[in-house]
């Protein structure tokens, strides 16, 4: 295995921090800057740096930094199948669930990529024969909705890429199934969807890596004791997405089942069948292998050294700079396209979780900043909402923009001689703009001071493809920062020790402050 | 008016920074603190603080800050009618959309008490019209469903309350219609709502105060031109929601009209008509009057001097040190009901749109942090998403939960022992103290460091009184941060530039890189 060392032990990074406070984007953002600093990413996906604060000192030294921490060594080392997950000693495999970046991964004599490639068989097998009413309800109805349960990584990012491709698919004639999500164990979830659906249309997919997830359980029975109220037979509506040594795998109480192994981390399941499953049966398998390609294209494009060709390194090189030299704590992401509007609720899953950490993969603690927080809401309803603090605010916040050219319904209306997809990205541009130029006022009330950072993603239209390509851009930027910080982004003890107290709460094992808090709920 | 001065003029401000660093949520944490700690508030609610980093010398120095700052002078000041919007030069009357709490306001003789009642009792008056089958679609069916168009204040308000209620009131025989929201300016955000409804039985509330929304107007259209190619008359299936004085009042385009004035700011107008059209078109008009009522138990509580009486004041004086002594740049919003899983989204509007500002009242800079980064999920959804970097991230981020004994639908199950309610707030109660306490392992990976601060809101069932006070809690914590800040908390001159960029792209007059960007998009 390479080396793994801290990022304020490289030259490159005390190099960096020489540069804090460089101002690029405000007076020096001109037409050329902008055709300039362009980077051709996967699947038709441009990714723009001209609004950030970079210069070509900046970005050399970026590049060295990416050379002194290996980051693309590391990648390599990853995708070969090193157990690069220490703490749970586990290879990191999402990439092998679309495509083959390197070696073959051999696990217990086993092809890995043949095991995953097994698995999206076999789910575009089931989701034909549903479409096709090969396989019925247990009162032999068609299957018209299809409900995920699972929660975290089980649910975002599915149900993030769900709706991003919803409008795309009811356009072209490919949305075979509507898809709901149950995640939250407050059983006014449940009940809330299972009151939108046709109990005797509706596939029931649950979703636990482990099989253990008490979230999930109690809405499994929730929703199981509501199919049998009705008189269904949950057995014949219920596919399970787990892994294959879980207590949920053969079983014969599910219609199916699908699988998954423990190299695939949750927040980085999407592309596995825990996203799989429920888009295959949505959109139909050959969407889903759409999806794949682009994410593939994407993990292509993230094995290269040099950083102006590499989108993802290059972005994630960018934040690192703005998050442990500029020290600016959080980071939004608007995508100006409404399918777009779970993205950021994913992302925040897998950039913080990912890392939002503060020891190193030696268990040593770090003496720099590691993840931001990570927020967004779609463009143009951020603008009416929290875009003031970003403009005006006292903190200076970096910001990822999406956008696309054409919108995925085709539906639009001409109003004041413009469609509204025109205005969508007329409002794009100009946020770009005024976010870094600014604009002086007299009345200070009215100034905008300017020099705030953003990037850009574009594309044509968001299709399976982009999507894919668009996860896997995020999802590569996530774990280039994890290499340079020196973190395990693949593990999150962070969530243990509420699982803990939270058996002892229900165990009535809880004394002092907790019982007092449990008082409070009659618990 | 009263003085209205910086916050790092006033002695207790100097006082408080001295207390910097205290430390009493990790070890102090005891059952007696969890009870002592605690504040009534209105609707049954209670506001408890025992897992902040608070001690009775920071309560003595933030009650001084309070009584040197005037700030429930200020808020007298507000709801007695002056004009405390200075830049605009407009009165701030939110409050009095639920309840009288000082003088008469008069406004060019009219008396806007009674106005606002008006407009209510107007609402009322059409809502049970609509729900009876008195007033019908264009082709005589039943109303069956409500769309709001409106973006923003008209939008994420409106939108988190219908979703905190929806399920109380299905349980409760009270969902009169299903209530839908087209905001974006994407049109595959109305094409996607209107590919849900029918549209014969569907009636659009179209919500602008200015009546010139460039969003809200290309919605309308885009409605309207698909109600006519559908052979019905939008004039039948149309209201609107507007002031007095804009283009679409008075107007025979729309079946009804309900006002609001300029004194309703967008992100507080959920108890405005803007609020009141779809809330009691969805649930009834006595349930928007009991929402009323519980915001206005909860303002008659924010007028109350002594901080430990006064939750909305504590709550927004323990931010202010949190913010300006500890200096957290970030807050997350935490309720444990997934039926707030919107409002955490929409105090992010009202949060970092009021208080996101970096002049004070007289247009000087300020030379402190002001409004925070806000951001929030439901639990336990979160705990799967970003609390591990809550838990164990670099930065800290203090957190605020709201918990309910009882859920809304009253549907649960039982599984190992505990119903799915029991579990959500056996969730909550455990992060409470797992954030506080931490745990020290000597595996560094397993190690919580805890002293991570919350407060928590808790009540026995989310019902509509209850919601109107939670509502209620936050406007005014607002509003007293504001207050304590010495900003215009009722302005947005942030969102001006993108505004007026927006036309230049629009209209073709755009150069460098404006022009440049505008390119991309084939604009």
């Amino acid at each position: 295995m390479l080396s793994h060392e801290n990022l304020d032990t490289f030259d490159s990074f005390r190099k960096l921090q020489s540069l804090k406070g460089i101002r690029t984007a405000d007076g020096s953002l001109t037409a050329e800057r902008v055709q300039e600093c362009s980077v051709p990413a996967a699947a038709g996906l441009v990714y723009n740096y001209a609004a950030k604060e970079v210069n070509p000192r900046l970005l050399k030294i970026l590049q060295e930094l990416a050379d002194e921490a290996q980051l693309i060594g590391k990648f390599e080392e990853l995708y070969n199948g090193e157990v690069v997950n220490t703490g749970e000693k586990r290879k990191v495999l999402h990439h092998l669930t679309r495509g083959q970046l390197g070696k073959d991964v051999i696990y217990e004599g086993r092809n890995l990529r043949t095991f995953y490639t097994e698995q999206q068989k076999k789910m575009a097998d089931f989701a034909e024969k549903v479409h096709s009413g090969k396989i019925l309800s247990s009162t032999g109805k068609k299957f018209t909705t299809v409900v995920q349960i699972g929660i975290g990584g089980s649910d975002l990012g599915p149900r993030a890429m769900y709706l991003a491709l919803e409008q795309w698919a009811r356009k072209n004639n490919t949305l075979k199934m509507t898809a709901r999500f149950i995640s939250n164990v407050d059983p006014d979830d449940a009940a809330g969807v299972l009151s939108s659906v046709n109990a005797d249309e509706t596939l029931f997919i649950l979703v636990s890596k482990s099989g253990t997830t008490q979230e999930t359980l109690a809405n499994e029975l929730f929703v199981k004791a509501w199919l049998e109220k009705k008189g269904l037979d949950p057995s014949k509506q219920m596919t399970a997405v787990t892994s294959e040594t879980s207590p949920l795998a053969n079983n014969p109480g599910y219609l199916a089942s699908f699988y998954i192994d423990d190299f695939i981390g949750g927040r980085y399941s999407s592309t596995s069948a825990v996203g799989g499953a429920a888009l295959s049966l949505a959109f139909g398998p050959g969407v889903f292998a759409d999806f794949l390609a682009g994410a593939h294209e994407a993990d292509r494009s993230a094995c290269v050294q040099d950083i102006k060709k590499n989108p993802a390194l290059l972005d994630a090189l960018i934040g690192i700079y703005e998050r442990n030299v500029q020290g600016y704590p959080v980071t939004a992401i608007l995508p100006y396209s409404q399918a777009l509007s779970r993205f950021p609720a994913h992302l925040q899953q897998a950039d913080m979780e990912s890392n939002g950490k503060q020891v190193n993969l030696r268990g040593e603690p770090v003496n720099y900043a590691t993840g931001p927080t990570l927020f967004g809401e779609p463009g143009t309803n951020g603008q009416h909402s929290f875009y003031q603090l970003l403009h005006q605010g006292t903190d200076t916040i970096p910001l990822q923009f999406i956008g696309f050219t054409e919108n995925q319904s085709r539906d639009d209306v001409i109003v004041d001689g413009s469609s509204s997809q025109k205005k969508l990205c007329a409002n794009l541009c100009a946020q770009i703009v005024a976010f870094a130029l600014g604009k002086k006022d007299d009345d200070p009330n009215k100034n905008f001071p300017g020099g705030r950072p953003s990037s850009l993603i574009y594309g044509k239209q968001l299709i399976p493809r982009t999507l894919g390509a668009l996860l896997a851009h995020y999802e590569n930027k996530i774990m280039f920062q994890g290499f340079a910080w020196n973190l395990n982004s693949f593990d999150q003890e962070g969530v243990q020790l509420g699982k803990v107290l939270t058996k002892k709460v229900l165990g009535g094992e809880m004394d002092g402050a907790l019982k007092a808090y449990a008082d409070i709920f009659g618990i």
